[in-house]
Parts: C-alpha cells; sequence; structure tokens
C-alpha cells in the first residue's frame, strides 16, 4: 500500500473527526449509468459484469465522475455480489431486473458448501482493479473500497435475486437459525478477508453496504446483521492511529441502531435520509464520524431547492453537535438513479464546499 | 348507523383502551388473494375493480376470512385509490404492475382541476358495500373502514402508480410545494367526507393507511404527510364519549413520530415492525391505543416459530406499560402476501387469542 498522502485528505480527515476547510463530500453510485460516459463504457464492454470484472474499464468508470465533478473520493466501481460469486453462486443479470444467482442457497446442505474465497484467485480482478485505480488517481483523492454486509450478502444468496418481502431468506432465519448463523459467519469471515485484501491493493477507506438491515424486525436486526457488522468492526485488520484506515458502515434503516453501531468499533457511519444528522449526532455523540444523507430524490428538484436541502443538511449536522462540521462526510441517503441529471449533481457538489467553507450552516 | 353493539366488541373495547379478555386480532389485507375463495370470486367478477366496485361481491370477499379465521374484525373490501378515481383520474389495473391513473397529476393547472367527489355520487359503491357488509355481519365483529392518507394518494396521483424513488411527487414538493399543499388540503377535505360517509353508512372504525409517508425525509414528513393526519384526526366528526368511533392512523416508517402522532388527536396507531411495541407503548405514553405489529414474512416460518413470534409480540407490548393487553390490536406490520398459506393465518390468530388469554405474555 502506498504511504502518499493523497492532495485532497479532506475525507480522511473527516472521518478521524479533524478540523476540515470545507465538508468533504462522495456520492453512493457516483459511477454510474446517470453519466453518459459510462454508458458508452458499458455499451462498449458488452455487459455490466464484464465492465466490473476488467480491471481497466472498472477503473475507467471509477475514475469518471472525478472528471467532471469536484468531488473528494474516489470509490471502487464493482458489484455488490462479487464475493458469493466466487463462493460458487453464478452471477448474473438480466437486463431491467438487477442481479441472480444461478445456484441460490436454499437447504441447510447448501450452506455447508460454502467457503471464504481466495482473494487472489477469483477475486483477484477486484484487488487489480483498486491497485490501477490507486495509480490512475496519483494521490488526487482517496480511494474508498467496500464490500457488502453479511445481512445484505444473505438475502441475494437465498432469495437469489432482489426481492419483494424477503421471504425466502426471513424463513430460513426463522426455521434453520443455526444454518443462517453459519451463513452469515462464513460470509463474515469472507467479507474480512476482502476488505483486508483491498486495503493491502491500495484502498484508503472501506464501506460496508448494508442495504437490507433495515427490512428486519429489531429483535431480529440486531442477532442476524448488527452482530456480524460488529464482528467486522472488531476483527477486520486496519492499522492503528493516524495510519488507520477508516471503516464506514452504511445501512439504509440503521437510524434506531445508531447508537449501538457507534460502540461497534466502526469509525463512521453512514445513514439515510429517515432520520435528521441532528438527531443522528445527537444519539451517536461524537463516537464515530457521520456520513450523509441527503434523500437522492431531491436531486429531481430545481438547482435552487437543492442548494436550499444541502444547507439544511450541513445545517442539521452542525446543530447536533458543537455548531461546526467537523466529523461530517456529505453523501446521499442511498445511490444516485440512472434518470437523475448530472447538472444537478453538479450543483449538490459545488454547493456542499461553498457552504461549508463559508460556515453558512451554523 | 345501527345502534346494535356487535357480539364481539374486542376490537373497540382494545380501541377504547378498556380491559379485554384475549387480545383482538385481525390482519392487514385479510380478504386477498392468499384465500382461494377470493381468487374464485374474483374470476367471477372478470377483474379486481368490478370486484371492488359490485357492492355484492365486496361483501362476500370480506367475509371470507371470517368464516375461516377467529378474527375480531371485518374490514371493507376496497381499493386504497377510489378517492382519487372518483376526482376523475381514472383507475385501472394491469396485471402484475399494480394500480395506475389515465390523467395523473402533472401539473399547477391539474392541481386546479381537483375538487372533492360527490360520496352519494360515484363513491356510492363504497357506501353500498358498507351498509350491505354490516348487515351481513350482524354484529358478530366490527366492521372497519378506511382510506389511503392524503400523502399516501398523493403519491399515486402524482406518479401515476407505483413508483420505485417517488421522483415526481418529490420535485413537485420540493418546486411547487404551494400545488403541493393545494393537492393535500383538498385530498384531505376529500378523505374527510369519505371516511364520514363510511361511518353513516354503518364503519364502526376508521383506518387511513399512510403507507408511503415513511418514504420521507423527517422535515418533509412533518410538513407534508403529518399535518394532514393530524387534519384528519382533528376535523373528522366521529362522535363522543362511549359511542365515538375510533380512528387509527396506520404508518409503514411512522416509528420515529409515534409520539407527535400520539398528539394528533386519533384513538390508535397502526406500527409497522421496525420498532418494538415496548418502545412505540412507552414513547406515546399511554395516550393512544396500538395496532401491531408482527412482520408479515414471519408467517413463511414453521407454526411453531409463529407461535413464538406471536408470543413474543404480546410480551413486547405488555413490557412497554403496565404489564397487561390493554390498549393493544393485534395485527400485522403490512398486508398478508398472495404466497402464504392460509393454515399459517390460522396459527397467528389463534396463538393471539391462546397467549392473550392466558395472559402468558407477561
Amino acid at each position: 500500500m502506498s504511504k502518499i498522502a493523497p492532495t485532497n485528505d479532506r475525507l480522511l480527515r473527516a472521518l478521524r473527526r479533524e478540523p476540515v476547510d470545507a465538508t468533504p463530500v462522495w456520492l453512493m453510485r457516483q459511477a454510474g449509468r446517470y453519466l453518459p460516459e459510462y454508458r458508452a463504457t458499458r455499451a462498449r464492454a458488452g455487459s455490466f459484469l464484464a465492465m466490473a470484472k476488467t480491471p481497466e474499464l472498472a477503473c475507467e468508470v471509477t475514475l469518471q465522475p472525478l472528471a467532471r465533478f469536484d468531488l473528494d473520493a474516489a470509490i471502487l466501481f464493482s458489484d455488490i455480489l462479487t464475493v458469493p460469486d466466487a463462493m460458487g453462486l453464478g452471477l448474473y443479470f438480466v437486463d431491467g431486473e438487477g442481479p441472480k444467482f444461478e445456484r441460490p442457497i436454499r437447504s441447510v446442505a447448501d450452506v455447508d458448501k460454502l467457503f471464504v474465497p481466495d482473494m487472489a484467485g477469483e477475486l483477484r480482478y477486484v484487488m487489480d482493479a483498486v491497485s490501477l485505480i490507486r495509480k490512475e488517481l496519483d494521490g488526487r483523492v482517496p480511494l474508498i473500497g467496500f464490500s457488502g454486509s453479511p445481512w445484505t450478502l444473505a438475502c441475494y444468496m437465498v432469495e437469489g435475486g432482489g426481492s419483494e418481502n424477503y421471504s425466502k431468506v426471513k424463513a430460513m432465519l426463522l426455521n434453520e437459525p443455526a444454518a443462517m448463523h453459519r451463513l452469515l459467519d462464513i460470509t463474515t469471515d469472507a467479507v474480512i478477508a476482502y476488505l483486508s485484501a483491498q486495503r493491502a491493493a491500495g484502498a484508503q477507506v472501506l464501506q460496508v453496504f448494508d442495504t437490507w438491515g433495515g427490512v428486519l424486525a429489531p429483535h431480529h436486526y440486531r442477532e442476524f446483521s448488527l452482530r456480524y457488522l460488529s464482528r467486522i468492526a472488531q476483527e477486520l485488520p486496519r492499522g492503528d492511529g493516524g495510519d488507520r484506515t477508516p471503516l464506514i458502515l452504511f445501512g439504509k434503516g440503521n437510524a434506531p441502531y445508531l447508537p449501538e453501531l457507534a460502540d461497534s468499533g466502526a469509525e463512521a457511519l453512514g445513514v439515510d435520509w429517515l432520520i435528521s444528522l441532528e438527531d443522528a449526532r445527537r444519539c451517536t455523540a461524537g463516537k464515530v464520524a457521520l456520513q450523509g444523507n441527503l434523500d437522492p430524490a431531491m436531486l429531481y428538484g430545481s438547482p435552487d431547492s437543492i442548494r436550499n436541502e444541502v444547507l439544511r443538511t450541513l445545517g442539521s449536522y452542525a446543530r447536533g453537535g458543537d455548531g461546526t462540521h467537523t466529523g461530517h462526510v456529505f453523501n446521499l441517503g442511498h445511490g444516485l438513479s440512472p434518470d437523475m441529471d448530472p447538472e444537478h449533481v453538479r450543483v449538490l457538489v459545488d454547493a456542499v464546499h461553498e457552504f461549508s467553507a463559508q460556515h453558512m450552516f451554523a
């Protein structure tokens, strides 16, 4: 891992809760279909998976939003389901239907066949992409690596794809809790190995996406999602002191659990838009940095309304603590959508920097 | 409205927070596709809308689950979008895609054309169904009438159907807030008139479904959903004292707002499964009855696991207050799905009565 500090280290400073000149901003799915240049690369690649599995193409689309917008971080372009794919489930995509697995986990026998994949083998393409992106970034901004959370991966692994009501994975959780815990345990081992390998390849920040934790009742969330997020936060080797690689736990629907997540050992929590940052900061009591949390649909509003919502979000974070923006990473509460206007994204990114640099948020 | 008290008045007593011999239970979408007899009636009707708009058929499917299960209430079989349909938007259904409007609200000019429909005209079929169901029920259990909430109706009216990310209605909320408030105001007037007419026709309990309030950020929820729910709770005429017709405000994602909703004037709040009833009861401080909140996906579990989850839910409510089940109406946190097993529904209903009658939940 290169030891050269990035030129723009706002993100790393904010995640360490150190003062910054302006609030750093990056956006979930910033490399995505809303950009014409992304659609062009994807057309050239032939398929989404070919693009994700070819390091040069993954690097190309990772860098595209940075060429357009004044973003403070790059995030590895990859799929959330690379790990179960490498466990032998057979990831494929049907246009307009999202990801699917050829061999979903449907029985205790299926669970018993799971293994931690070789990070230098089947998943080598991910680490090659990380190294290449780091080289091409040349220290301009930090690079974020990521993984799906154990519970979120389990949802896809058991359902076999997206789901309306998570009937199969919830049935397994109820009827075969021991098997579900074995599935989550081995997946947690795999996620830790995966994030460690991304870090070794050059990732400077690591994020876990718990996209589907929020579909669980509180007692099930604590048993089947939070427990494994906490194990990652505790066990993931990531250095010490100022060299520590920050871990961000993002979760849709995680607002009720922020106090518990703040005690998990993670350096930062990513939150959706269903809680004010004022409340989120207050209930995490300065134990973690916070990332978020504009409703992505605000990008459908006019440029003036986007600026108003950015200002409101910055102000909300400031009010939840000491009145400063220290420890805040601006982001959306979820990812960008294909029908969003890139010019509105520019308005958002520039407004974050402008308002926070001028301390207009208080 | 008939003044004969129903034979089984557990629901009404629970909603008034009076002692009951066992916790009353009904289930959202209890008349629905998971029942073969419902599918047979629908096939006979030719279409969902024909079934909903023919009082005899609406009555028939309303009563079907009561013939099978020991439920403590009937709920009018109807569609959530009857009111905007009567406002001239042209409701229709495409198989497998859910409801759609031929003439959605897309401009300020469209908003200005909206009107409160005549309850004795276009919506007469709803009131006829209510009267007929009351007659056929003959006092066995109370009948619940319902409406969509203003914000939830607005989502469908502006989006023109279901939505992934509510881009159109959120864009209108941001770019045309005055028009959005006019839309919500007139829809609130219509909802109040609609619920009043159902009450006059014989509905003994009224529920408002705010299915999509939970997609809004807190400041938008308060401005565009809660404000209008509160107006309904304040302005809906529903009698006084022991004759008062209880109003239940159900909302997916309403957990963060329960303290505010408890002050709205509604007699009861329906909650989803993303908060424990213990926390819900504690934060509403005995101001309202609570309805809920088993994760509907628990019905995919085995009968034993369903019984365990029922017991846990009853116990959670008891722990949030004085240790009794007073003021609790058992329900799911959302509706039943077509692929659920009716025998599992029976296990649930019977477990609620068995455990609560024996005070096994404490």
